[in-house]
């Protein structure tokens, strides 16, 4: 075991250390003491890892003639465990083939056009759906689907994954499939013989005729539409919630049910305004920029402090726990898409938590007076 | 961080990897593009681990004057990580001592003979059970319990754990313990000293009187009968669905609410049939081969396709997620014992999904006419 | 993958292990056989690790003029994956200044003295209690919290965590990240300025007014007060159960519902009384010793057992399903807080289990006789 041989190192002298009481925030050190051991403590002093990412232009992607496809999972973007993303363009006529994740839910948020998808359920049914701008899909970890573009205009969308390995290990395409299995079994199984002798591939997006509306009924019209809805209308239903500087809409489990690993966040933060100090106590936040410039400063204990510009086509990503704010500091409304990986919504304002304390305790925590404190009255919570 | 390095070494030219479009199948990597990285997307190009063991040959086991045990954990099946097998046959009069496992949750199917067990809940109560062929028990982890012959034919059982690393980490032998225990001790422990020089030693299958019916009153007439049920006749009340080709008997937690940790099915394929193209999206699946020949194939995605035969005797496992079918390739019924890691069942068939949707966008999935697509109605589900 | 590359290395001579029956127990190895691959199965013949730690006196920990704080952390207390301890007093006048935990949550029993505290929930709103020796507060991960020494009397407590790593990977400090943070945010973000330029450092334990009852309104009257209790007296409303040779005083998350991570107990073994052998099916088990002497023996499986001493000051570690037993070796009560890493409390007790088995079953394990197996009756569970 490691740790017990860490035990043994000889530690670091302090004085490489500088300053303990405001450099390394080493919570059970006393100033003037040193332990057996600081290698595992030493992790607490490596910076603060980047938690920014430019999605849009970070990687080459797939690019083909029905569409593109960026992604930022751990392999582009370690930082981001528990959640990663997918920036995708369809033009009209293309559909991203029918496939799955094994070990994924996929999330959706159309930022333009208008899309239509195709999912199954383990219990046999199957959802038809239209997403116009601002709607959001939830399809459950190893559903099969499909997603076309609507209509004459390219659209567009933001996915996100409730894990930053989705993509390495665990998606499975139709074609790639089909296309590797023995002609003998696919007539067998399909009772057809017109998909067996397709050559080796994987389609990835396709192209086709344009979709247009009504829907074109199923291959097979006794196969039962699916009750369990995909579909929510974000920035028409989420819940809303109007700040001095900028608003949120909320879309967690209560309101979605289907979205039992996420919950999704609409916020906008005006020009000079801020999301103010806060963190979650329950889940990490991953964000897209839709428009708008802004800087992430976090904060991950131990003295370390990290700020970060970005703008839009940028991801950003920020640890359960980690206290942060955003400031807009662009001259247009900063647009966030945000998710969490928690089916309910938690946060702590740090206005909220000075103002719940005795004016004394907060005076002797900073050396100020009773009446300093108790001015710490006029901070508020939300963006402003 | 591992992953961050990884972005630094250099690409594998694209020559080395073979034919982008049918032999890699990178879900995000471009024809005629490459990378920074490809290094942790290699994973996806290494082979497809083995899935099939040979439970009852493949390892010398456990074998002596009582009975005999094989196992298949992670150890001898590294595929397996999330569920073990053992076979294990008891002699007339022989018993697997009581024990329990720190770590897993103990189910089996009975293949031939009686079995008498006995089993202590934490409640206090202890259940005593007889199961014959055909019949499952679950004991939840940790619960102390024994195994005995009943009457005067050989029994012979496939146990499930739920978790490939259960014998390793956590089989605890009453023996075990008693024999190695200061005998003072054990003497005020039990307010006697007849357990107090036992020779150091770990029974595992001892031999004694052969067991009949009625049982024998416990030791304390005043334990308490247990009240939840550790037995399911899984073959008599298993739910049951007819195919054209076969049958399946399910038994999730909704039937059997102890088995909180698995879902069993036991599956019948006739010979020329195949249990048709499908996935779990919730669960890893573990087979024993009761009798018959077939051949599994997996689909892994990433263009990986792997089949391997297997018959009496053989286990097999697929990772949740993984499409796949089964051929019945002998001249016998093939006959499964099944277990999935999930209290309940969930299954897309690939038939089922291709019919959820129209037929036009299936045809430009495959560049088949529309009337082709269409024709794929008549593929069902199940076994045929 | 490791487990494939071990299958190759040779095995071990039989000749090294020792008296395989004895020594090894090797749950499916039988005597006079050998496996391919002995290198995973070694493990089980590692000797048991370390489980007592000496929390008041073996780091030198954090030492000021407020008080102290000694953790077992993995770091100092490797075996101690699950639960961490921090021992830690107050001087009058002194509190644990403004801080959460991202990754755990909180537990306490008082051991001297009166403690107030403020907690803050998602909610908004926030809680004041006060708490006396024999009571317990719990506080959910990530919620802010501070501790205050109440009244002109030192006080004492042990904290336990739900995470043997909470302290370097999660503890924040409300200075830490104030004095850390641009004064112009600050000041934005508090429409105050008088946070805005603090010494960059880590408060820790602070000291200020000495604190007295009534507690002091909020900074913000507004703030509601919460209606989750953290509170519960342990000491005067836990579940009591009377032994022979002691008692314990059980409260898990029925009785304290918002304890939904931990069950709680307090035990005394009178002198010369055992706490009999046992094991817990469901959770670790970590032990503070408050007063008295004692020896914990631990039985691991595989012929392993560990006796290990313990006095006041020490925590102890018991891994889930291991079977265990405590003596009272001292001359005065042994007096432990316990805590299991489960929301609900289960154990099965050794006699109980040998009492639910027929006598002639307990006999052929041990080749005693029925007379002798039936003896075992006398036997009770608990302490004595």
């Amino acid at each position: 075991m490691e740790l017990t041989r860490r035990r043994f190192i000889a530690a670091t002298p302090l004085s490489a250390m500088g300053l303990l009481s405001a450099a390394t925030g080493l919570s059970l050190l006393a100033p003037g003491t040193a332990k057996a051991s600081t290698s595992a403590r030493d992790k607490h002093r490596e910076p603060l890892e980047d938690f920014i990412y430019d999605i849009e232009n970070g990687s080459e992607g797939w690019s083909g003639a029905g569409g593109t496809a960026k992604e930022a999972t751990v392999e582009e973007f370690p930082v981001s465990q528990s959640i990663a993303g997918v920036l995708m363009t369809l033009k009209p006529g293309a559909f991203r083939e029918l496939h799955w994740h094994s070990i994924a839910a996929e999330w959706a948020y159309v930022l333009e056009g208008r899309v239509r998808t195709t999912v199954i359920s383990p219990d046999g049914s199957s959802s038809t759906d239209v997403f116009e701008v601002g709607d959001i899909w939830y399809f459950p970890k190893g559903h099969g689907h499909c997603l076309e573009c609507l209509g004459d205009k390219t659209c567009k969308f933001i996915l996100g994954f409730d894990s930053g390995h989705f993509s390495e290990f665990g998606t499975f395409s139709l074609t790639d499939w089909i296309s590797h299995t023995n002609p003998g079994i696919l007539s067998h199984n399909m009772h057809s013989n017109v998909l067996a002798n397709q050559p080796a591939r994987e389609l990835y997006i396709g192209t086709g005729k344009i979709v247009t509306l009504p829907r074109e009924p199923y291959i097979n019209p006794d196969i039962p539409e699916g009750t369990s809805a995909h579909k929510f209308r974000m920035e028409a239903d989420g819940i809303l919630q109007n700040y001095a500087g900028g608003y949120t809409k909320l879309v967690s489990s209560k309101e979605f049910p289907i979205q039992t690993t996420l919950t999704a966040l609409r916020m906008n933060i005006e020009p000079g305004a801020m999301r103010a100090m806060h963190w979650h106590p329950n889940a990490d936040e991953w964000q897209y920029v839709m428009s708008g410039e802004g800087r992430v400063t976090i904060f991950g204990s131990h003295g370390r402090v990290k700020a970060m510009s970005y703008n839009q086509g940028k991801v950003a990503f920020i640890k359960q726990g980690y206290g942060h704010f955003i400031e807009n500091t662009g001259k247009e409304t900063l647009k966030l898409v945000v998710l969490f990986n928690s089916p309910v919504y938690e946060e702590v304002a740090l206005n909220t938590w000075l103002n719940a304390n005795p004016p004394q305790l907060i005076a002797d925590h900073f050396g100020i007076t009773v009446d300093q404190a108790t001015s710490l009255v006029k901070g508020g919570s939300g963006i402003f």
